[in-house]
């Protein structure tokens, strides 16, 4: 079974290097060697991250230029976001919740200051 | 290197399997069984699966009721979703090209339209 387009990049975010090129590209194109720089990695390991971005649709290589510089692609992203959207309210709710306790705790604590 | 938690978080979304648990979970929590009854899947292969979100941080299982429910965690699910948000302006933006490429075809179709 070939896996479906979301766990295709589900699987390819889930590496810190593959994050952190993409976070690079976010201030705009940039070649393999550049994209190296940060990394104490090899030039092909890193070739080896950008084939696992472009196959996942989250970067474009440029034909045109000799550098072929590497560009981000974000639609990919998009409909991950839209996945996890989905749960908001879950998150949310937990964070009321824990908001709740916090209030009753201080509430609690007044009182306690209140009798001392 | 131990993963780090983003890594675990999207590497355990990256499985329609899994995904489709989470979804389940949405509506309230359920057992092994239960979880399982969609799927074309043996128990233990659907066990897996949950030790995959288990140790992700995706879901509980209670140790109080004898049957182990499973309820759905979020917290991962907000990070991922944080994590995601820096991008937002870039899929934006990219939609935003396409409707104004796709206004300017409407413009221009009109216009041919009239020579007609």
């Amino acid at each position: 079974m070939s896996p479906d387009r979301l766990s295709i990049t589900f699987s390819a975010l889930a590496d810190p290097t593959r994050r952190a090129i993409l976070a690079r590209l976010v201030s705009g194109e940039a070649s393999v060697t550049e994209l190296a720089e940060p990394f104490v990695m090899s030039l092909p390991a890193v070739s080896k991250h950008l084939k696992v971005l472009e196959r996942a649709g989250l970067i474009k290589r440029s034909r045109e230029a000799q550098w072929r510089p590497c560009a981000l692609e974000a639609g990919p992203l998009k409909d991950a976001a839209d996945w996890l959207e989905h749960y908001r309210h879950f998150w949310e709710e937990s964070l009321d919740r824990l908001d709740d306790y916090l209030g009753e705790l201080e509430t609690q604590e007044q009182r306690h200051g209140c009798k001392d």
